[in-house]
C-alpha cells in the first residue's frame, strides 16, 4: 500500500479517553476504538495514545506501515503549526511537542489541533459527505461544545478560522448576565457559568438549596452533588424542579446560539459535547428556546431558523475531523476540508 | 487617462448626508466633499449622490470620464453581488439597484456594500497603508461602529468577511444583560441599548430622573433630552452625573470589546461611529473599563492588550473602504484589499 493510497487516523484525545479511527483515503470509517487516557506522564500519554492507534489499526487489519497520516485534537492550547501542545490542563501537558513525538513514533506526518475546532472540522466534513443533497454547497459552520466548558469551532468560507492566536470561538468567557454566577476567570455570567454541564449541575444544586415546594419534592434531592446528567435525566422523567431548571438551560443555549448566528451569519449551528448527550430531554427545551427567541424578536424570526440547529451525530466527530486534517496532510486537492488558508 | 489609471470615488452614504472621496490609483486621496443626503425619493437619492461626486470630481481637477471605478456604503442590508440596497430605512430605499443606477450614470463599475463594513475595509486599508511598520501583516480586524446603532465589520484572514447573508458582526442585538432595557428587537438589554448614542441619551435620561443629589445637581437638567454627546461633553466639564454614567458607559464598551476578542481573535479592535467622536470623554471611560476588565479576568490581562484598540482616524472611513472596493473593481493585483473571497 502506498503512501498516496495509504490510511488516515483520527484522535480525540480527552482527559478520560483517547478515540482512535482509522479510515481509508475516500475517506470511508474502517474501525474505531476508544481507551482510557494515562496522563500521568507526557510518555505515558504518547504510550497510550500509541497504543490505542495500535489497536484500531488491528481492528482495520492494518499495521502502523499503511498510516499516511494521523490528525488529532487535544482539549487545551496548540500551536498547529509546530504541533505543540501549549497548555492542556486535563492531559498534563505543557508546552509539549505532542506532534512530532508522533510523527516520529508513527513515521508519518502528524497535525495537532485543539479539539473543539476539530469536532468543527468533523462535522462539517461529515454533513457535506454524507448529505450532499443539502450540504454541498455549506460554507459557513459554527460548532458550539457544550461540555466541562463551553467553547466554539468555526468553519467561515469553507476553512477553518482560527484566529491570530487560535483563540478565535472561546466564546465561554464571553459575559452574557452581569448578575449571573462568577466564573473562574473572575467574570460573573460568563456563557461557560450559564450552559456548560458544570452549570447545568450548579444550578441543579442553588436550586436544590432553596426551601421551595418543588426543591423539596424533587427527586435530585437523593443524587446530590447533581450533574448535568442527572439533571436531564430527572428532566425526562417529569421531575417538576428538573423540567424548569432545563427549560431556563434551553432558553440560555437558544439565546447563545442566537448571538452566534449574529457574530458570525453561519448556515449551520451544530450542537455537540457532553451535555448534548442527554437527547430529548436537552433538545427539546433548545427548541422550545428557540421558538420562544423568533417569538419575541422579529429579526431572529427572519434570521434564526431551527432548521440551522443540527446536533452531532452519535460517532465522534473530533476523531473526524482529525481524519479530515489527515486527509489534507496526505491530499492537498482534496476538497472535504481546506484547513490552511493561503498566506 | 486610461481606465487602469482611472480616478477611484469611495462614497459613505448616510441618512443625513453623503461623503465623496476621489483618490487615484495609488491610492492617494486628492478630494473628499460632503454634501446633504436627499432621501425623498430614489431618483432625489441618485441626483444627490451624483451631485457630490461631481462637486469632489471638480475639487481634484477632474470629470466623470476620469473616474474608473466607484465604491459606496449605505446604512442597511445590502446584495453586494448585484448591488442592490435591500432594506436601507434611513435612505428611503427597499430593494433598490443602486450600484446599477450609479454604473449607469457614471459609466463605470460600482460596487455597493453595508457602511459598517465598508469602514471596516477602510479602516484596514488605512493602517496597512500609514503604518505598514506596524500593520504590514495585519490579518485580522473587528471595527465596532457606535451609532444610532451598534454593529461590527470583520476583516478575517485579510478579507471581509460577511456570512452567508451578511449579516455577520451585526452583534447589537445580542443580548448582555436580561435585565437591561427593553430594545425594539423585542428582547432586554441587547449590545445596542448598552452602547449606542441612543443608549448614552436614555442612559442619561433615565439618571436625571432619579431624585439623587448628582441628578438635582447635574448641568444636564437645563439640557433634556439629553443625547450622547451633551452626556460625554458635560463629563468632560467634570459633572459628576455624567463621570459616573460615562464610566458605567466605558466598561460596557470594554466589555463588548473583550467579548469581539473571544470570538474573532482579531489583533485590531478599532471603535468608530458618532460617540467616538467625543473623543476623550468617550475614550478614557472606555480604557479605565478595558484596564477593569483585565485586572479582574486573567484571561483577559494575558489576550487583551490595550494596545489592540484603535479608534477611526478623523476623515470618513466609510468613503475610504469604498476607495479599497473601487480599487479591487479595477484592479485585481491591488492587495490593499481583498474583498472577494475565492469560492
Amino acid at each position: 500500500m502506498t503512501s498516496s493510497q495509504g490510511l488516515l487516523v483520527g484522535l480525540d484525545i480527552g482527559g478520560t479517553k483517547i478515540e482512535a479511527t482509522v479510515a481509508n483515503a475516500e475517506p470511508v470509517r474502517l474501525a474505531t476504538v476508544v481507551a482510557p487516557t494515562d496522563c500521568r506522564s507526557p510518555a505515558h500519554l504518547v504510550a497510550s495514545i500509541g497504543a490505542t492507534i495500535d489497536r484500531a489499526l488491528d481492528a482495520a487489519n492494518a499495521v502502523r506501515g499503511d498510516v499516511a497520516a494521523i490528525g488529532g485534537g487535544v482539549p487545551g492550547m496548540v500551536d498547529h503549526g509546530q504541533g505543540v501542545a501549549r497548555l492542556a490542563v486535563n492531559l498534563n501537558l505543557r508546552d509539549y511537542p505532542l506532534g512530532p513525538t508522533l510523527a516520529d513514533l508513527f513515521q508519518c506526518p502528524v497535525g495537532l489541533e485543539n479539539d473543539v475546532r476539530l469536532a468543527a472540522v468533523g462535522i462539517y466534513g461529515h454533513l457535506r459527505q454524507q448529505h450532499p443533497e443539502r450540504y454541498a454547497d455549506l460554507r459557513h459552520l459554527a460548532y458550539l461544545s457544550l461540555g466541562t466548558g463551553v467553547a466554539a469551532g468555526l468553519i467561515l468560507d469553507g476553512e477553518l478560522f482560527r484566529g491570530a492566536r487560535g483563540m478565535a470561538g472561546e466564546v465561554g468567557h464571553i459575559q452574557v448576565d452581569p448578575d449571573g454566577p462568577l466564573c473562574n476567570c473572575g467574570a460573573r455570567g460568563c456563557l461557560e457559568m450559564m450552559i456548560s454541564g458544570t452549570a447545568a449541575g450548579l444550578m441543579a444544586e442553588a436550586a436544590l438549596e432553596q426551601d421551595t415546594p418543588a426543591a423539596r419534592a424533587s427527586a435530585l434531592q437523593q443524587q446530590r452533588p447533581v450533574t448535568s446528567r442527572m439533571l436531564f435525566a430527572a428532566a425526562g422523567k417529569e421531575d417538576p424542579l428538573a423540567v424548569t431548571l432545563t427549560a431556563q438551560f434551553g432558553d440560555y443555549v437558544a439565546r447563545a446560539l442566537y448571538a452566534m448566528l449574529l457574530a458570525y451569519d453561519v448556515e449551520v449551528l451544530a450542537l455537540g459535547g457532553g451535555v448534548v448527550r442527554a437527547g430529548p430531554a436537552f433538545l427539546v427545551p433548545v427548541r422550545a428556546g428557540i421558538d420562544r427567541v423568533r417569538a419575541t424578536q422579529p429579526l431572529a424570526h427572519s434570521l434564526f431558523s431551527p432548521e440551522m440547529v443540527v446536533t452531532a451525530p452519535e460517532h465522534n466527530m473530533g476523531a473526524w475531523g482529525g481524519i479530515m486534517l489527515a486527509a489534507e496532510m496526505t491530499d492537498r486537492s482534496f476538497d472535504q476540508t481546506k484547513l490552511r488558508r493561503k498566506s
